[in-house]
């Protein structure tokens, strides 16, 4: 086995790109046994390379200065752990230009500018991988890309986000949302800006990245339907919690025909379903396919050990297969559309608040059964003079049950716009 | 991209290779945008070429003459599944040792040969795969190797074979080894013989490859402890219920210090634990390391389709990284011992069946304490003059445990021997 030394630059030494660096120097000898090369970081660009550092890198390594890593030619592949979509996506088109592979840890960077960068990667014919951006340790690309190749995965479902899956948790044991949220901020799993999170926007490109590498054809991060969890209460918790369910923030990307729809938002999940279980700051990722049924993937899906790992593990594929055309092209081959999202088909949750007077479930029911949409549950609870219907709905379309519901929001009885959430079940609803 | 043919054989055309062959030929694309190469079955031995089959190759593609496949210079990789320890392991030693890339779905072949079949392949410097041989359509072997190269793996924990996953849940449901056994045969979930799954030999064989692929030392079929379910009675399972737990066949690889254990056993399983929601005929194999926490990959172990995705997976990478030296090496590096079998630590549970006088349960628990078990939860219950035990012990070695069991069998008052099971949790015992 030959050993031959490859430099590695990194954009970034903050805690993934130090944990990077320890992996490096502390795994060598396994690296070299799996790729016949010995890895080293040979250039590090960080803001100020005077700061004091976790496991710093050796002399003259820290550097503020760009271009003299993207020119270095002791500099073979480059890790981008910076973060940002500016300047960490013009650096990465420089780099692969330049004819550097790049390896990066960046959701928001490869959902948003990934055609562009695959572009600059395949005109210079050099690898970009991007496992540390979806869900850290969990290797669900390399999965998708190369286990699972002859399998034709038509859905992809997941728990993608562990900030909200912690909070949701959290609500669930009793609290509110603003108590959730503190408890996650006092515990690390928050940002004291929790909108990336909680908006679902770290989601939709976790979810945009997957379904792109799942049906071939790029999905960006604008094309994710997307819902937070900022407006769950309480009450909608506990309502879940009667119907023997919870709630989660759940990513789902499906294929219909030639037609592809990504969503994130909230969802009821039936206690029994194997994503109920994925515990507070957990990832999972169910893959369903033709060949393979359902296979699932679950572990930390955050953290910077977690997300280091598989810079190293992509470093050690890139390294390992350098040369050999094996996946160093665009995972997309295809463009499908957008499923309009009025055909998406699901089971559904209804919250509705009605005015106790005789009638209005009738009522209720009647354009319900008009569009076609069929009523799997109903809990109805009465308070004073008014009266809340909990409604599990049968597989519909999205279409047919908002205008169902844009009907009885009419009754003069209903008193509050109903509340509607998708149903994740493998009851057969 | 080049469009080259490469010419793959198939020792074996039976479920398993026929589904390689449809998918060979119903996925050309996906597999030319991954390798750069188109493949196509070119040869398949077979016992008789004339008889009828699913998914027939091309005239003169079967073929009843082994030289014929190993001589083709158009044969460049070979995808063994035959099953059955000889003729297969000849096979592949004289493909191997002719210079011909191998890929295999026999998990006893691998677990038992392993050491002589890699090293004929390392001599040869060609790739020697068997993804398909552990837990079919779940890439853990890939994942292993590739993703998880630098997390230092120390805990496999895995439900590795369906059938007993399957009886051991209708056991749950009420119902003897007996019933359990003849719905799993009536639902084709066991064989007609079926002592290889029962007896753990199939379990131990994918366990003794996981633990090579993590560890990176040798483990053989030979060096896994192993126990079978055939001698649970409905009164264990029904006393685990009554604990909150269940009883499953576990794998369990360990990494202690410098030695290795592998086990494969029933053992009872807390019901908040991941692999108590593992589904009938389902696997799931969870990686605990430095970086990762831990990782769970599920899906299903078995089948015809899915065992063929796995194989075509691993042709695909075999096509992908040939000549690059990428993980064409064996797995093993090293040479760990076995932990005697009494180091092995553990939480337990013990049933023990005792005549109704006072202080047997004195006795036993002082027993117990003069080897330093404790015991975390116990449960005791009366009949006609005569009364069962249940106790839950911390985690403590197995010498000990035995120890202190083999003391407490000897009292007058234990009427059978004591029943011995580890427990899998997560509450801390």
């Amino acid at each position: 086995m030959a050993s031959v030394d490859v430099g590695i630059g990194l954009l970034g030494y903050g805690t993934v790109g130090s944990s990077v660096n320890r992996m490096l120097v502390e795994s060598a000898d396994e690296i070299e046994r799996a790729t016949g090369h010995r890895l080293r970081v040979v250039r590090a660009l960080v803001r100020d390379p005077k700061k004091d550092r976790p496991f710093p890198p050796g002399d003259g390594v820290l550097t503020d200065d760009f271009a003299s890593l993207r020119d270095d030619p002791d500099v073979h592949v480059v890790a981008e752990v910076m973060g940002g979509v500016s300047p960490a996506g013009d650096y990465v088109r420089e780099l692969l230009s330049a004819g550097k592979p790049v390896v990066s840890a960046n959701k928001q960077l490869i959902a948003r500018d990934g055609a562009e960068l695959f572009a600059a990667a395949s005109e210079a014919g050099v690898q970009l991988r991007f496992e540390a951006s979806v869900c850290a340790a969990i290797p669900v690309v390399k999965v998708l890309r190369e286990s699972l190749v002859v399998t034709n995965v038509h859905r992809v479902l997941g728990i993608v986000n562990g900030t909200t899956n912690f909070m949701l948790s959290a609500m669930e044991r009793g609290g509110t949302y603003a108590e959730a949220l503190a408890e996650a901020q006092r515990l690390g799993y928050a940002e004291a800006d929790p909108t990336d999170d909680v908006s679902g926007a770290d989601a939709a490109a976790k979810m945009a990245i997957l379904a792109t590498v799942a049906f071939g054809s790029r999905v960006r991060f604008e094309d994710v339907e997307r819902r937070g969890i900022d407006e769950l209460e309480p009450a909608h918790v506990a309502a879940a919690s009667e119907l023997g369910m919870v709630i989660r923030l759940i990513g789902i990307a499906t294929l219909v025909g030639d037609a592809v729809d990504v969503r994130v938002q909230p969802a009821l999940v039936d206690r029994a379903h194997p994503l109920a279980a994925v515990d507070g700051a957990f990832n999972a990722v169910m893959l369903q396919g033709d060949a393979i049924r359902e296979i699932t993937l679950e572990g930390p899906g955050a953290g910077g050990v977690e997300t280091a790992s598989a810079v190293v593990a992509d470093l050690v594929s890139v390294v390992g297969t350098s040369g050999t055309g094996f996946l160093q092209n665009d995972a997309c081959w295809r463009e499908l559309d957008r499923l309009p999202p009025s055909d998406w088909l699901s089971p559904f949750y209804v919250h509705l608040e009605v005015s106790d007077r005789p009638g209005v479930l009738a009522h209720a029911a009647s354009r319900l059964a008009a569009h076609e949409v069929s009523v799997a549950q109903l809990v109805q609870r009465l308070g004073d003079g008014a009266a809340t219907l909990e409604l599990v709905l049968h597989r519909a379309s999205f279409g047919a049950v908002s205008a169902a519901l844009r009907e009885i929001a009419a009754f003069p009885e209903v008193l509050r716009p109903p509340f509607l959430l998708p149903v994740i079940s493998e009851r057969g609803l």
